[in-house]
């Protein structure tokens, strides 16, 4: 498309800067879009093409098929801790993405005030209203109120096949603390753990939380990863290297999984790295990073839960789940950004992506 | 379908396994779901050629004329007792699924936080903020605060056609107690009840609350029936005999009708059993049981209604409301499953379901 009448990209561009019947704005900019979308893809292609995961088949392979002697709950049962005063869109996006994709149950974990506003985005969800924040807690009370609320999310860990820590969560220091405590309580009873937003500036802080846990998975933005490599590896970024580094880092945070969030996903364990880079959308609202943490943690569930099943038996590499859970979110997600995109252009939201979800999932693995 | 180029579906995929030329995994996985699917519905016909009942007549025929000298009110008014501070989804889609099938009013009785949530998911809803949970009453306060709620409710009881106790009722002992005398209530009052989710909690655990009362059906789920079995017959469920044992187990509890759900729906009053197989969805979002336990009022109501008004002319078997109201509302819930199903595959969920009730009704028993 970029060739034109025999003439290449820039050969319209000059010829429209030089003459009076240049083709008009509209055209320009759409040529200048697509050869940005172009060259963004042959970048990734020659970057990605040993590391590029198969992810629309790994998909398909851990996506359940319908069994009709199910009952409620076997499909997946996911729950978010994230939601205080301030951010309760957040941990919305990651609860509700979950659903979309095919989880049974999905529940929610936040403060007293966020809970009533996340239950009315939707009846679908199981919103717990019990985290607290420091300013309605006195310093006598911290530590019984500390013990009531790690137990109110203990009496539901068994249950659960995957909890989503940091949506929306908030800095405050109380909750944080509560948080550490939720999560050592997932360790205990082999949750898998998928740390992002609130929770990766808890983790990164606090290494320990998850450091050779192999069920957690970080998922750090573009200033989030900053930050984790100055604290891990004590360097910059090396874009240079960037599947190195994040090999290295995997590895000394003790065999986690991180995925990486950019312009192509970049995945590692400490033992592999794959990227995702399909094509996707440029825009770059808040909350997509929600879509795919929920997304995560349907996907690695299902892994998980096939590996167990299968015993040995799966065709699929790799066979670690986390980063087959991690490939699939990334995958699904990428697509669902891109139908909305098609349709919404400018004004695509969070909430027009997670819509597009199911027609993805179904595009990429049909149900039935 | 199973058969493709005369080759059984076993052939198919030995030959996947042992060729380069293996159909894709997507037919194969088609394949799969067919074979589950067909085997699932050839046993269904076998198990049920007897004891299928005739839903789709059933619904018809309980199911009003319109007739405009009719007033608001007569067509069914409806309660769910239920949502507390954890739940507000469950009794929003009892109590919205009785009005999308024709209820003409649809209260709920809830907790105090729960009320302006579940009041924001829909306009058409009269909630009642008049349950109390133990964290908001101290224990002298906890016997006048009982008569109270009790009678709040009990205000109200004559109006109702019938009434439904459970969905997202949670497990809260002071309103567990208060709920138990808001069954009392009704049964002096001779509304019909369904108990569904905590309520069967609740029942299991105080049978006495609903034995031999003929207005009662109980709803429940597969875990829920291992308890009751386990508690009313005191051993385990026995699949071999699933129709003998339901029977047993609806007469032992002095003849309340009991709808055994799962991947085909079982229905007794410990005098005939009756089965429900229709093409359902494979979905098990949370939720679905709410919307039967909402349509099953309303079906019961209106089959009440008839009989109660044609004195025994009626030609439709069974003649029990209770049987009837459930076979229709598990037919109801199942087509509109399916509808909503077809329309979006993995990504279903119960508002989605809902929104097809309207559609499964006009399509089995048209409006005019």
């Amino acid at each position: 498309m970029i060739v034109k009448h025999g003439m290449n990209y820039l050969t319209v561009l000059n010829s429209a800067r030089n003459h009076k019947l240049a083709p008009p704005l509209a055209v320009l900019r759409r040529q200048q879009f697509l050869i940005r979308v172009l060259g963004v893809r042959g970048e990734n292609r020659m970057q990605g093409s040993k590391f590029e995961a198969d992810s629309d088949n790994i998909l398909r392979a851990i996506t359940p098929v319908f069994d009709p002697n199910r009952h409620k709950g076997q499909a997946g049962k996911v729950a978010v801790i994230g939601g205080c005063r301030e951010y309760t869109g957040a941990p919305y996006f990651a609860a509700i993405s979950a659903l979309k994709i095919g989880a049974d149950l999905s529940h929610v974990f936040c403060t007293k005030d966020a809970a009533p506003v996340i239950k009315s985005y939707s009846p679908e969800l199981i919103v717990h209203p019990v985290l607290e924040e420091s300013y309605s807690v006195g310093d006598r009370d911290k530590d019984h109120i500390s013990r009531r609320v790690v137990a109110e999310v203990d009496k539901w860990m068994e249950r659960f096949d995957c909890l989503v820590v940091g949506p929306g969560l908030g800095r405050d220091p109380f909750l944080l603390d509560c948080v550490s405590e939720i999560i050592k309580q997932a360790r205990q009873s082999n949750v898998p753990i998928i740390i992002d937003g609130d929770g990766l500036f808890l983790v990164t802080n606090n290494l320990g939380l998850v450091s050779g846990y192999p069920l957690a998975i970080l998922t750090p933005n573009v200033n989030e990863y900053k930050r984790l490599v100055q604290k891990v590896l004590n360097c910059e970024v090396n874009d240079q290297d960037a599947h190195g580094q994040l090999l290295s880092l995997a590895k000394q945070i003790g065999g986690v999984t991180i995925l990486r969030k950019g312009k192509c996903d970049l995945i590692s364990d400490g033992e592999i790295v794959k990227s995702v880079s399909n094509h996707g959308s440029p825009r770059r609202c808040g909350g997509q990073g929600d879509i795919l943490s929920g997304s995560v943690a349907v996907f690695l569930s299902w892994a998980r839960q096939l590996i167990l099943a299968d015993e040995g038996n799966l065709i699929i590499s790799p066979t670690n789940p986390t980063m087959l859970g991690c490939i699939a979110g990334s995958a699904l997600l990428r697509k669902a950004a891109s139908l909305a995109f098609e349709d919404r252009k400018r004004s695509t939201l969070t909430t027009d992506i997670i819509e597009c979800l199911g027609r993805s999932l179904e595009d990429i693995c049909p149900a039935c």
